[in-house]
């Protein structure tokens, strides 16, 4: 080496370090460096994960429902831009982010099914499945019936996503609601929760059909009973064949090492998405199956002869054993992977949109015909019960509705428009719930207290 | 509809779903459905934590580390095509997958800083700094001049990567055999535990000096002062303005809920490796520094006057409080993402390039260097340690070692053969150390024994 070359590197190494302890924070934004495909996705999971935290605990502390911040946090990255600032205009089509995001997506829907009792499902019956079928029937033809005549120029498959995107209460968020209440223990609460869980399998049927409809370009009688058929033929065939290999999965489990309980619970899972997929379903109702089908009792030794012989509730175990029940081991996965679902969700969602007065338009009424479809609810139930607060009970919409809003999207069903209108639609119904289903118990409370002391 | 087409509609009906129910598990291996791009990762997401855990448990059982299994067990997945079975050919290079295993190695670089205490290192002092110095050197110039002497015509990087990947003593399986043999507690076992702690991050500054030289291309000694400079001005910065930020994230993510706990630190992880490969260092480097910032102590609150003032070791206050602590909460997501890392290691082995005697040669070599290396460590000890034992310590390579040859692989300085050589020489070494460790500190508790009864 000359010692002119040196000389000139030694002078690019004073300026660069220079540069460096100035302007480090600054170099960070700079697009060198090891060119590590997964740095810009670290970034990217940074970003969401601080936007998802914030919006959450904020609307936490105002007794909404975080996921309510998450998406509003999302609507605010992604429309920076609006402000000149093209941060995070990257992250929205991210092909990267969005396999994030339908993990995250499938994680949730396993952490529900898991938390969903498939017996306790069957036990509260018939009421609440008439609750659910009216509930989806109803919303479905009236935002069907909106569609075909406020939007008559648009393709069939913009209307059954219309209708579609209505049916689906989120237990999520009921149960969430009336658990705020202290109202868990109400018949009618259970009616509700009963409803929200069947209307959330079948709101998934509905998404297999609907969608399975869009992807084929017909509407044949044949085609829809296929999709139908294959969506209940797979759960069932699921729930049988899950139930019947689900205690070997959990001893083939125990016999390896605690640390294989997560593993054989997530292979589970991420088995049934395939398989659900394979056959033309959404990836999620596959996960949704295997948490239906797993119980934590599963991956316990079974009790030896002479041992009390208790009753023990699903997924209670673990109060019992040191070894960390799967909820607890599912829920850091989740809690990294579930944000990414809705904040992208919310970065969607396009602001430019809103100057669109057909938006706020289309908006205001699908949150009517979701208000007002599900107060049909109440209806079909006997006249003891308080059949306003079930109807309002069954309001809210949420992670459901928005599945549907970005499938519908993915197939080019649901444009820009009509889906910043359903996410308005999930935001108003959640907002909505809470207090006006507070109002009706409580007056409720007060009626039997004043027939009472009469 | 004309009935023509319902006949045939019915038709392709009744054949379907005989077709379904007969050949249910055949239909799942079809590259029909939803076309939903997350179904095949989380299928290969599936065969690999099943890989990993029947591997990783298959090992334990007899004693060897798991980490062993996995690679083991990813040879056999990456080289079923040597059967004719073409299964699993699409992972070994599947970017998706790839995604995932890159931040499977950040999580556990993240890990790794967590378990290692900051103020620990520096207390362990000098001995073994120089035996990590020492440890460090010895295999890089025997690696380097093996490859000089054996491999002339290869070029310089490719001299570089060999010696590169014989420096770093794992701590992960050090401190595993030490444990399992319950030594814990002698000098000898402090000495190597800090200088394989010391290693493992000399081997990161080793990595990005040794790949920056590789990606620019020259040798200027002015180049390798530049990057030295910046992995250790990155780590003292990072560790400088870390330890100031940190207590503030921690009391942000309290004041956000216990829920943001998780979130707070993957942020601090993720960032720090997006600076780090901004700069130029590897994403794992930033990592490990976040984890060696951040303590458990930063996510409880400061007692108040007049409570107990107790001193705390670092991550033992959740035994304290209800809240699970970050170790409990990252390894579920590290249980499912580090295992992918290894496994996908073990597939890109290709065992064809075994048959090539020069690969053996290679992998004897190498492991040879690895050995005879480290045993200059025990020679910079004062007289009285078991200076054998220290040699024999630091033996083990693994997670560093395999990070760089998958680094070198990628940079085109380690081919195929030179990839399979070094994960041969990192299986070698671990499986060696055990037996020969156990044998070495026996022997000096024998002749201890035996001289006091004298």
């Amino acid at each position: 080496m000359n010692p002119e070359s040196t000389e000139k590197h030694l002078r690019y190494l004073r300026i660069a370090l220079a540069l460096w302890v100035v302007m480090f924070p600054l170099t960070a934004g700079a697009a060198e460096g090891h060119g590590d495909p997964s740095a810009s996705v670290l970034l990217g999971l940074a970003v969401i994960l601080v936007a998802a935290k914030l919006g959450g605990s904020l609307f936490a502390r105002f007794t909404l429902p975080p996921v309510l911040g998450e998406l509003l946090f999302g609507v605010l990255l992604g429309n920076v831009g609006l402000l000149g600032l093209s941060l995070f205009e990257g992250l929205r089509a991210d092909p990267s982010m969005d396999l994030m995001a339908r993990i995250g997506v499938v994680i949730l829907l396993f952490e529900v099914g898991l938390e969903t009792d498939a017996e306790g499902m069957l036990a509260v019956g018939l009421p609440s499945l008439m609750v659910a079928v009216v509930g989806m029937v109803a919303p479905f033809l009236l935002g069907y019936g909106f569609g075909l005549y406020f939007l008559p120029e648009a393709p069939l498959s913009t209307h059954l996503f219309m209708g579609a995107a209505l049916t689906a209460t989120s237990v999520g968020i009921t149960a969430r609601v009336l658990k705020d209440l202290d109202k868990l223990s109400l018949p009618e609460s259970r009616i509700i929760l009963g409803a929200a869980v069947i209307d959330d399998v079948l709101g998934l049927v509905v998404l297999a059909v609907v969608s399975g409809i869009v992807t084929l370009g017909t509407v044949s009688l044949a085609t829809a009973a296929v999709i139908l058929l294959k969506a209940v033929g797979f759960l069932v065939l699921a729930l049988l064949v899950g139930r019947t290999l689900a205690p070997y999965l959990g001893r083939a489990a125990m016999a390896l090492g605690s640390g294989a309980k997560l593993a054989a619970a997530l292979v589970f899972c991420f088995v049934l998405a395939y398989l659900a997929d394979a056959i033309g379903l959404a990836t999620i109702v596959g996960a949704f199956a295997a948490g239906l089908i797993l119980e934590e009792a599963h991956f316990h030794p079974p009790l030896r002869e002479g041992e009390l012989d208790v009753e023990f509730g699903k997924n209670r175990l673990d109060v019992q054993s040191g070894v960390p029940s799967l909820q607890q081991l599912i829920h850091p996965l989740s809690s990294l992977l579930v944000p990414v679902f809705f904040v992208l969700i919310g970065m969607r969602v396009r602001l430019e949109t809103f100057a669109d007065p057909t938006v706020l338009g289309e908006a205001a009424l699908l949150t009517l015909a979701a208000i007002a479809g599900k107060q049909v609810c109440g209806l079909v139930v006997r006249k003891g019960y308080n059949r306003l607060a079930i109807g309002l009970g069954m309001v809210p919409r949420g992670e459901v509705g928005l599945i549907f809003a970005s499938i519908g999207k993915s197939l080019g069903a649901v444009d820009d428009a009509l889906y910043s209108s359903i996410v308005i639609m999930v935001v108003a119904t959640t907002v909505v719930t809470p207090p006006f289903l507070k109002w009706s118990l409580e007056r409720e409370a007060r009626q039997q207290a004043v027939g009472k002391r009469q």
